[in-house]
């Protein structure tokens, strides 16, 4: 199965990146827009045996080594 | 309203960040991991009449700055 991981900064965080290409938008002649934020998409195949085992492995990655929880924000879903 | 765009490598390119994330997990022991790939995930913040012109904006953006199309694949959504 397939688990997809988003994760962005916390609302709070400057977003340096997210800037710059919100910068480089306004100069290609892009109008109304407001904000951009830049975060990170992973694509994870895993052999689980039950949907329930592949949620409880997914989120225990993002703690340990995916996210930085001091910082950012995830989110996931588990595709079987 | 907000896009959502997701960009990756395409299969065929190979993903040298998703491997060292691959490694990583396996070294904390994880087991049935058998891909990682990473790749961006972009929200945009945008005014816009509606939401047609809004995905014509975003597909614009896309093909013009966020997405290296030679390399990379990307899907989007649009949220009113």
């Amino acid at each position: 199965m397939k688990a997809k991981v988003y994760i962005k900064h916390r609302q709070e965080i400057l977003d340096p990146q997210g800037k710059a290409v919100l910068q480089g938008l306004n100069n290609l002649g892009f109008k109304g827009l407001t904000d951009v934020r830049v975060g990170k998409y992973i694509e994870i195949t895993l052999d689980c045996a039950s949907v329930e085992s592949a949620h409880e492995q997914v989120k225990d990655m993002c703690e340990r080594l995916l996210v930085n929880t001091v910082i950012e924000n995830y989110t996931y879903v588990i595709e079987p």
